[in-house]
């Protein structure tokens, strides 16, 4: 077999749900040579991570650091960190990732009871605090921006409820951190875990989290270091928490002063971390959350003025993402391919009751930008034109210019 | 707070037991653009690697790929993935990664037995083949180079033993693959998980791995596919994998044409992967082995022409890696702090019984080069002699030197 050439991928306007195009400056960063693992070079930057994110997590939580998995090995961490077997969970379930919620949580051994919502939906208040009332779970875990359905859960009462029935909150942001509003600590979340790949403009493969002293008292009391670097008086535990990777005791212990060898972090994705957190920290968090929501609504306008149908409760859409119903009688996937072969622009399909239904179309992170959602929307109107769908000439573009005009005034 | 400036790390010359320096090929691929996660370029590209790396691990299994962690993550993903809890598992501990897989295999609800063996010293094939024989395990897992003892273990027989008792062959290759001979098919090896920031020259975060039809079969019986993308008929397991990250059942399906969502693939990450295996594979496979020992032999023959005591059993010595007892009266940490910011070079400590004791230098990856080998025993000689140590004047450079004419001659 002949080796294959240089890595050369072509040209992409990545307009899905993510990934999407990273920061440039966050690839170039990646481009820096490594240090070793305890070089006081590295763990200043690990300092440096723990403070941005911080910042990007409206956090002052001690524990705020990364997970060296995608966003999915950071959800695992936190809830089999804090559950043992048995416990009880509750996850209000409005699109795939409260799924993949419960999904892990029973893997973890939970006993986990859901409130299941219309895909679309918020969960109403109501709802949750009357099952928070019968399950009295240990941790209550909600997705905040789920991607499936392009709508973003609202806090408002939910640490009050977790305060009444000692209960953890947990929240899932991989979608929405950067790009939405979401206060970490003065919404009295105890974990919060994140991803690159969207709002933050970087590539997946860590996962910014941050931890309450309550979540880290009940991780590390749970805590158990292993035999091959174990000093005398050092903790063991009767029941460890079930993964030695996401355990997140030891992860701490890794990113604290004490330094004591987990993983050998993965160094080149910190540098990426580090480089996506200053991007948002250097245009500053309101305003890098009101650029979301300029081109957020830009591309909504423009999708509507197409005269194209708009999924979800729209009072409660995620900045981030706007979901477009196919209209009858065109074939969605032929769609995204025309797109992304003669445009070459991703946009999204979505999942289960979704799929084949709703494409997703982002303006997160680097391409929160408007040429990126003029060209989307010149290019939807070409595609759809050409698949024999008849809609105004120009009508997405002018109302996206629309958006725009009005928020220049 | 003020923002941290640019990423500046500080030259170094990465000489310990890893990471290591990336190629500087590696570091410019992982700035390449990102595509969508189902884009053909990025399906492809995902094929390629699968055909890299089973190159690398001269292995023609189907189920050769990368799991999205640091090597420590890809071990866990192994053993979660096979065992189920009261499996029973067999260890042989030479080291502090032998500790590291009993661990984890706790952790999983197995039930653990080990074979002790002194660190430094391999273990003897009569006492595997005793333990196998009263244990009869699901799975027999193995360190092959552990970095902590600079010793690689012998796979002879062990294929033999395991077929005997229906045991599958586990192999933690993390520091040794690429850089020592290592035959995944022909040793009879079922699972192999590696690493890239040894000697295939990555940075830290994703590790390639291989998995035998017997393993599969084993790991896609326990398969569950989660709510949120489940299809009619889709596989609902009694007691899935305890892990929804590291449940490889659906990670298989993730790199299959089948391509079922699973985490987002780290791009970069792969990019990398991709590059690094591109590396090995345009020298050679044999022939970046044949330079990991030439470099190698240079290292130890230069640290005994120091007059420094070599630690472990060298008649198995890893290729890539030298145990250097530090002498007395010596303070390790002063000679490493030396090395580190005066001459810009890391060389490691080292764990458990040996913290304290030896150092650790590496010679492997993109500095498993002649120049890196002289600079670093130049280094070392200087700062032994200004901490006291008398030494012979050049007799590292000189010892080096010789080796490479031999070799050349």
């Amino acid at each position: 077999m002949t080796l294959p050439g240089p890595l050369n991928p072509p040209p992409r306007l990545l307009m899905g749900p993510g990934p999407i195009d990273a920061d440039p400056r966050v690839l170039r960063a990646m481009s820096a040579p490594l240090v070793g693992q305890y070089d006081p070079f590295m763990t200043h930057a690990m300092n440096e991570v723990q403070e941005l994110y911080r910042r990007v997590f409206v956090s002052s939580y001690q524990e705020t650091l990364l997970v060296d998995s995608t966003a999915r090995g950071a959800i695992e961490a936190a809830l089999v960190s804090v559950l043992e077997p048995g416990d009880r969970v509750l996850v209000p379930v409005m699109g795939r990732f409260g799924h993949l919620l419960v999904e892990i949580a029973q893997r973890c051994g939970a006993e986990v009871h859901t409130v299941q919502i219309e895909w679309g939906q918020i969960a109403p208040y109501e709802l949750i605090a009357d099952a928070m009332a019968k399950v009295q779970p240990k941790l209550l875990a909600v997705v905040h921006g789920d991607t499936s359905t392009t709508v973003v859960q609202p806090f408002d009462g939910l640490a009050e409820l977790c305060a009444r029935y000692g209960t953890l909150l947990y929240a899932d942001v991989t979608a929405s951190i950067g790009g939405n509003e979401f206060l970490t600590e003065e919404w009295g979340v105890d974990i919060a875990t994140g991803g690159l790949q969207k709002c933050l403009g970087g590539p997946s493969g860590s996962a910014p989290a941050t931890f309450s002293p309550r979540a880290v008292g009940i991780i590390n009391s749970r805590k158990s270091i292993e035999a091959g670097i174990r000093a005398e008086g050092d903790a063991v535990a009767a029941h460890p928490i079930r993964s030695n990777y996401f355990d997140m005791s030891m992860v701490f212990d890794y990113w604290s002063e004490r330094r004591l060898n987990h993983h050998t972090e993965a160094t080149t994705m910190l540098y990426a971390a580090r480089e996506a957190a200053r991007i948002v920290l250097e245009e500053g968090l309101e305003a890098f959350q009101a650029r979301h929501l300029l081109h957020g609504r830009a591309m909504l306008a423009g999708v509507q003025g197409l005269g194209l149908e708009v999924f979800g409760d729209l009072e409660h859409k995620m900045t981030n993402i706007v979901g477009v119903v196919i209209p009858d009688g065109v074939d969605g996937e032929a769609v995204r391919g025309r797109m992304l072969q003669d445009f070459g622009i991703e946009i999204g399909t979505s999942f289960g009751p979704l799929q084949g239904k709703v494409w997703r179309i982002g303006t997160m992170g680097f391409n929160a930008r408007q040429d990126a959602v003029l060209t989307t929307l010149a290019a939807l109107e070409a595609v759809l034109r050409r698949e024999g769908f008849g809609l105004p000439a120009g009508g997405g573009v002018d109302e996206a210019y629309r958006v725009y005009a009005e928020a220049a005034a």
